[in-house]
């Protein structure tokens, strides 16, 4: 713990007169006022995260992070827990999703073993970092001990910070791998929410109806043996969440720590960032919700945090896909305010309107 | 007339074929079935458009088709006609929000003047084909002549025939300036929806309560007095257009009669293709609606083409700007239905989810 409080004090506020000092320049630029809609309000956002109207994006870098459940065993995943594996071996050789995303992006990316089930090669070029062989299987008690929730944080917020502070990275993104995380995200959801499990339970990657049931059923009781505290964010995660939620968590205390943005990708991502803004709630200044997920609970969680998802493509994937997509937009977005010229610059008439 | 026959019967559909079978690869790479949402049905959109699971769509081409229009005179703009001029020169200088977002998503722009109701200087680099210096004003007669209409179209259609053929572009774009353009668009609106002027009616680039009220009495008057064709769309075009607008259209067909895919921007441009597709309704396989705008009438227009927008960024300005952004998500696609392995290639075990 002596190292998480001083993490979560570092979180201060984004520079709200920066912001406006934004806004002023978004308004005078030759076109008519608030047109560029989203894109302009991504750009003082930007503003007043950076402290500045002048930064660069360009270096780009997404986390995907990848662990294990022990709740697999409920039978709650359409597919084996070898999977997860299988597919940080497939992110290594460039196959995935993630991968032709990050490229198109132009985005770096890092996986990091949080807590895969199985012994990953030390010659695979991930960063290793496993806490533990899968947590453990939350129906029965706690996912992970409070300290391995704290470990998990850290190893999130120091990879960004890292990233960031010597190798030059500017602009991050989360995305997770693991194989029955909609499990424990959708238990992160209700927690602090307080909604029926019902209401916020998706198919994950593809199950059908006595698999929801066996779902839900599984997320209640989870709920009923641990019963987490939600005004204890640390005790949710520790509970009901996972080695790369912690991460994802991580990741986003990180970034807020040293003032610099973080795009978060869907379910699993913003479940890891609900618990951030929940430990330090002006991480919120930080965060970009890339896109709304197609999973249901994924509503929830984004009005829990009061912020815009950037796109709506009915993804539901993961591994940081929707973060690579919208770290583009969120680039435009600071390429617009820095760039575009003013009414009075460009010697356009200008109405006021 | 005798050029616009032969085009509309060169726009054949797309190659159901083809898409079926970008589906079963999407289907076999390495994520749950159908977890990229939207991004893979514009892949398998983009397979069915060249009839192959191989193309490069890197090489982009956005077109902003600049015309004026006879009824600002009617007060319905918040911006004096001269407006389109200034903001051609902008374009030119490089200073606008289209050059930038055109330069971050790595694409080219062309600015066509196609009727502004000024003499732009020869040596512009811009593309000239002023057809008149503005349209006639759509409450006291029709907004153009009949011929005019076919040249406006026959103007889009070539320069993206020329663009495709000699250049090598692969990826098209569309956008629009001239003030008080939504007049027209709503009009257009309104003819081939059958609803009430009022609920289509916006506020174009920011008008006030009685400069609403003009504008609905505005369009009705001209649907009075016009009476255009609904089953007629170069009537309409004619009657209740623009010069920009008929380019616009007429781009949409020049890129579906060569069988590459085009995006379109917002409320003018998809007014325009939508023309383009009531005179050649295959045209619609080769269109993606970039964004959903702020304008209020622009989702019974996307309603009509029977399209679901990429982006809804709020966006209402015009110039292209929703189309590049949203040519990074059709590019993405691309890459995504060629780069990524299937199950089978990566090793990674398919339950068929």
């Amino acid at each position: 713990m002596e190292r998480l409080s001083p993490l979560l004090d570092r979180v201060r506020p984004a520079d709200r007169e920066w912001e406006d000092r934004a806004w002023e320049r978004l308004k005078s630029q030759i076109r008519p006022r608030g047109s560029l809609g989203q894109v302009e309000v991504l750009g003082a956002r930007l503003a007043g995260i950076h402290g500045s109207l002048t930064f660069d994006l360009s270096k780009k870098l997404v986390f995907t992070m990848a662990g294990d459940h022990g709740v697999a065993a409920e039978g709650v995943s359409a597919y084996p827990q070898e999977v997860t594996a299988q597919m940080v071996y497939s992110f290594v050789q460039g196959w995935a999703s993630i991968n032709v995303l990050a490229r198109h992006s132009g985005s770096d990316i890092r996986v990091v073993d949080c807590g895969v089930a199985a012994d990953l090669p030390a010659e695979w070029p991930i960063v290793h970092r496993k806490i533990g062989k899968g947590t453990a299987n939350m129906v029965l008690g706690p996912a992970m001990t409070r300290e391995e929730a704290v470990r998990g944080v850290l190893v999130g917020a120091d990879l960004v910070e890292d990233a960031c502070v010597r190798e030059g990275y500017r602009l991050f993104g989360t995305g997770d791998m693991g194989i029955a995380n909609t499990t424990p995200s959708t238990a992160v959801a209700a927690v602090f929410s307080g909604r029926p499990v019902r209401n916020l339970t998706g198919r994950g990657t593809g199950i059908d109806d006595a698999a929801f049931e066996r779902k839900v059923e599984v997320i209640e009781k989870a709920l009923r043996v641990n019963r987490p505290d939600p005004s204890d964010p640390l005790d949710v995660l520790a509970r009901v969440g996972g080695y790369e939620i912690a991460a994802l968590a991580g990741a986003v205390l990180g970034a807020a720590a040293l003032r610099v943005p973080i795009v978060c990708d869907g379910f699993i991502a913003t479940a890891g960032a609900l618990i951030a803004c929940r430990m330090a709630p002006h991480a919120r200044d930080y965060l970009f919700v890339s896109h709304r997920s197609q999973e249901v609970g994924h509503d929830t969680m984004v009005e829990l945090l009061g912020l815009r998802p950037i796109l709506d493509l009915g993804l539901r994937l993961g591994e940081g896909t929707g973060s690579v997509l919208a770290m583009n937009i969120v680039e435009a977005a600071a390429k617009v305010l820095m760039e575009c010229k003013t009414f009075e610059e460009a010697g356009v008439t200008d109405t006021g309107h």
